[in-house]
């Protein structure tokens, strides 16, 4: 049952501003592509449309902690660790490390809180439980490794 | 009956790279704004869920001739030129002006064409005639206004 | 003194994902378009190159809590409140509201916490002291404003 | 002497928009992608301001034609082809083909033109001639590849 999960891209030079270095609201994107990849290792997608009832995962909360810039080209490594699982929300950390140019060195930190939601007759939303199939792959993060 | 729209706006700092100028695909961007504009400036919405049948307008066709930069902070005035009225598509030209800080000048040139699609029952997309309430608000803009 | 600054805009497609509704890295990007009009409606710029020593202003902290979706030509407010002002860094929250269709309503709540840098003479970068100028047009929110 | 180059990405939910498909202006995100990537495989980077005097690579022209959506979490291939190697300047052509779900098929085509420019001692830009070591690692596509 893992408990966290890594993915490595290179910095596009879409992704810098004027500064020189990768606009902060990209590391929220990044985040989402961790916790993406993250539901495909266990066999999900986060567009779980087919399920009955449909369902989604609105963000409603996200943070993050920037500590060093990333830059053009540089290879960043986005590593997801599983910080707490509701019965109907799921909490995410996130640890952002610069791989290259060396020396490696962790940038940033971030955190993620998603909750799974079906459509109600009316056009709303609510919060229903996660599927038991993906919530019985979750395993919590080890203390020691969650911030 | 309108040939022609303008929207203005000033450059965000998250639109720039680390060139320091405006990133080439937000461009792009600024076209739709115009046209999304344009299209509520004659009662509609690019979106038009609620007709029936429901249609949408893929974009099929895109292009942009850049000549100076845009820098953060600047302000860009865009401004659509109807272009040609086909049976279910539509072309655009776009003339990109820096106004401020002076002198105004032209910074580039776009072009756009988009189709009005419905759904198919098998779940692909066919062209469909633009709807006769748009279309009779739309008028090509004079020979001497395109390029 | 202004303690708050207000800035609105209309939601565009682009700004959209699949899900139908704003994707939730551009509510970091609405944050800055706040911050940054607050310093304009200062005299300042958030790019300070022609200070001495040459200033910016990296991002530390980010966070947002999202309670309601914001959709495609929603217009939304963004309201910025000056939270701490430090010697060389600044704290900000932002009150996000959907103006229409109505009913006016909060839909997030966010915090950014900026410093104050100059680059070192080995390439790196060091807190410097807000300038004076800037500082003594800033002041903290009223208590009851802030969450 | 390489005449082609091509990346593999994966959609990401970021890249999509409210029709459910990516945004259009993503497209010319993955141009630069392939382009940045082909000039990393001959030993370059695009940002080249180490060379003396420093150059930059503006882009003037950019399009594409759109043939088919992509959808999020779908495998694509951007496929690079120099189609004219000038003086000073470069012209790509692009093949964008959706991998995976299966079938294969292209579902677009682009182009780039992009300059090499220095700045001039009156803060301008003018174009100069593509530094040697790169010209001569470059060759145009062979006519039946090029559309």
């Amino acid at each position: 049952m893992p408990c966290e999960f890594t993915v490595t891209r290179r910095v596009e030079f879409s992704e810098t501003d004027m500064a020189g270095i990768v606009h902060y609201s990209n590391f929220f994107k990044y985040m989402e592509t961790a916790e993406h990849g993250f539901y495909r290792s266990l066999g999900y997608s986060v567009v779980m449309g087919d399920m009955d009832p449909p369902i989604g995962w609105p963000r409603v909360h996200a943070e993050c902690d920037f500590t060093k810039p990333l830059r053009f080209e540089d290879e960043v490594s986005i590593r997801l660790l599983v910080e707490k699982v509701g019965s109907s929300s799921l909490s995410f950390q996130f640890r952002f490390a610069r791989l290259n140019p060396a020396p490696q060195e962790e940038i940033g930190r971030g955190r993620l809180t998603v909750v799974c939601v079906t459509r109600t007759s009316e056009g709303g939303l609510k919060a229903v439980p996660i599927p038991a199939g993906l919530r019985e792959k979750l395993e919590v993060a080890p203390a020691g490794l969650l911030g």
